[in-house]
């Protein structure tokens, strides 16, 4: 195996290679644009280590890889236009640098393009992969439309936000590591096994990103810290702790998520310290504690030699042991 | 060979019993909207036919026709966002019924939900259909690039025009046909042939929308007689006019193309009088005229029998006769 360092440049010297702006050029310059932003290329990745867990050269899966990736952004142009997000990894989103119907028709196009890279594959790992990249697409559509229904809702439940953030975020993890493991023909148990390894980890990674949101440094964390509580967002925090408040504390919670005071300090600190007191910061660390040992736990059904279950386990604990 | 109107039916009723709102809601509710308003079902309804051309039952074409049938009401759904139409077919466009971010979203679940239609059949039929499905879906896409780059462009060609009507329209009315030809396992060269057919037709079809949009009668035309002039839209009859016309009227040509008048009445007989005078009306019909026998030339290398072979001939002789 080699290093995660290793298969991201791999994997940008392979998109570099491959995605060219062709005509219509305001079709795919947008393309270029978005996938050329500098990002940490985790999906991908994923897919190249998951195949060469599976006794196969990485080259085979860069353009499942590439897919993936392509895919994600998709779903980054058009939520960037649903959210009204004028940037993206620091730079002009793609509806902000052109226009929301550029953003909407690149963003289509990307999507048929991510399936087409699949013809890079003969069956029956092409429909496998196919099949996999449906079911998982329309599961982040879902996903994003419950994260836009829960913002008009004042009865979200934490089964509800589970569910959420699995299909909004994790499922897509799980199904790169499948990726990977359909285009290393590994047997369906094992693809299950690092599906759910993915599926776990993916959403102890989302509720780490809450919690961080509050929790983090703000000299490393990359966001504002308390972005979540002024933009008054409906978190695993803030729904544990309506659970577990006492009426005084889940009272003041309410009032807080109500107002956007210009400086947010004082209700940030107030919010936090609510975290804190009614034990939401604790349980909070105890679920993404539990939903990584159950990423782990997967592992356990994974039958590969020991070094590359090792490495898999490796990138778990550095992406949740992240205090950015 | 069963008659358009069985078709017709018969799709429709497989349609009511598939499309179902399922969770959530404001994802799939417009999705349920949208399939469900009245159309012609052209799409759906060559691909059965062409499955019964080639001796296969409709039945087994119903998936790939509703996936088809699914990809335009996605293209629809996206495009009236882009061109900001409140209407689709007399009724309310999704965007306008529900908001822009619910047009964009379930757009995207509809392409999806077309591709995994397309997991009811077996390899290699999966990757047939997949892989046309992409390469149209894209071309459809760029089809809908150019045209909305031709409104900002003065040096539009009558090539350029041509491509853009090819991509935005006629790949899919081909696709359809070889779908159909693909579920039936026809040979290569006869999936050719009905595409080619399919092709030619589309591009008849759409200049002679062009045409009637300027000639048709006020009575029974389903849209506002005049409606391209008015919206000063680049059409095969404008864009050939400007190649025909003597200097002044091609400079009155451009002047008429560069105002919006209230009563838009004098400025369209005006026009029209052009398009005569020039002999674009003429040559218009001359080229609506050469692609339909280009389609009917497509059917001689057909090797089915020939009333299956008649009944295609007459499908596209209606749909040119049409004078709405």
């Amino acid at each position: 195996m080699q290093s995660i360092e290793f298969y991201r440049s791999e994997f940008i010297s392979y998109l570099e290679k491959r995605v060219e702006t062709q005509e219509p050029r305001n079709l795919y310059e947008p393309i270029t644009y978005i996938l050329n932003l500098e990002g940490k290329r985790l999906r991908p990745v994923l897919v190249l280590m998951a195949a060469e867990i599976f006794e196969v050269d990485y080259k085979k899966a860069l353009d499942a890889a590439l897919s993936v990736e392509v895919f994600h952004n998709f779903s980054l142009v058009h939520d960037d236009i649903m959210d009204r997000a004028p940037l993206r990894r620091g730079k002009p989103s793609v509806h902000e640098k052109w226009n929301i119907n550029t953003g909407i028709l690149s963003g289509d196009a990307m999507l048929i393009v991510a399936y087409q890279l699949f013809e890079n594959y003969e069956n029956p790992m092409f429909r496998d992969l196919a099949k996999l990249f449906s079911k998982t697409a329309l599961e982040v559509c879902e996903g994003q439309q419950y994260d836009m229904d829960f913002e008009e809702r004042d009865d979200v439940t934490i089964p509800e936000y589970l569910k959420m953030i699995e299909y909004k975020t994790a499922v897509l993890v799980a199904a790169t590591l499948k990726m990977g493991a359909i285009v290393a023909k590994a047997p369906k148990d094992a693809q299950d096994a690092v599906y759910d390894f993915g599926l776990n980890l993916g959403i102890a990674f989302q509720i780490k990103d809450d919690f961080l949101d509050v929790f983090g440094d703000s000299e490393t964390f990359g966001k504002q810290v308390g972005g979540d509580i002024i933009e008054n967002k409906k978190t695993f925090l803030y729904l544990k702790a309506l659970e577990l408040a006492k009426p005084e504390q889940k009272k003041e919670l309410l009032d807080l998520y109500s107002i956007r005071p210009e400086d947010p300090t004082a209700k940030i600190n107030s919010i936090k310290e609510i975290f804190i007191d009614s034990g939401t910061a604790k349980i909070t660390e105890t679920a993404i504690e539990g939903y990584t040992q159950r990423a782990f736990k997967s592992l356990e059904r994974l039958d590969v030699p020991t070094d590359k279950k090792a490495s898999l386990q490796q990138f778990g604990e550095n992406l949740m042991r992240r205090q950015v």
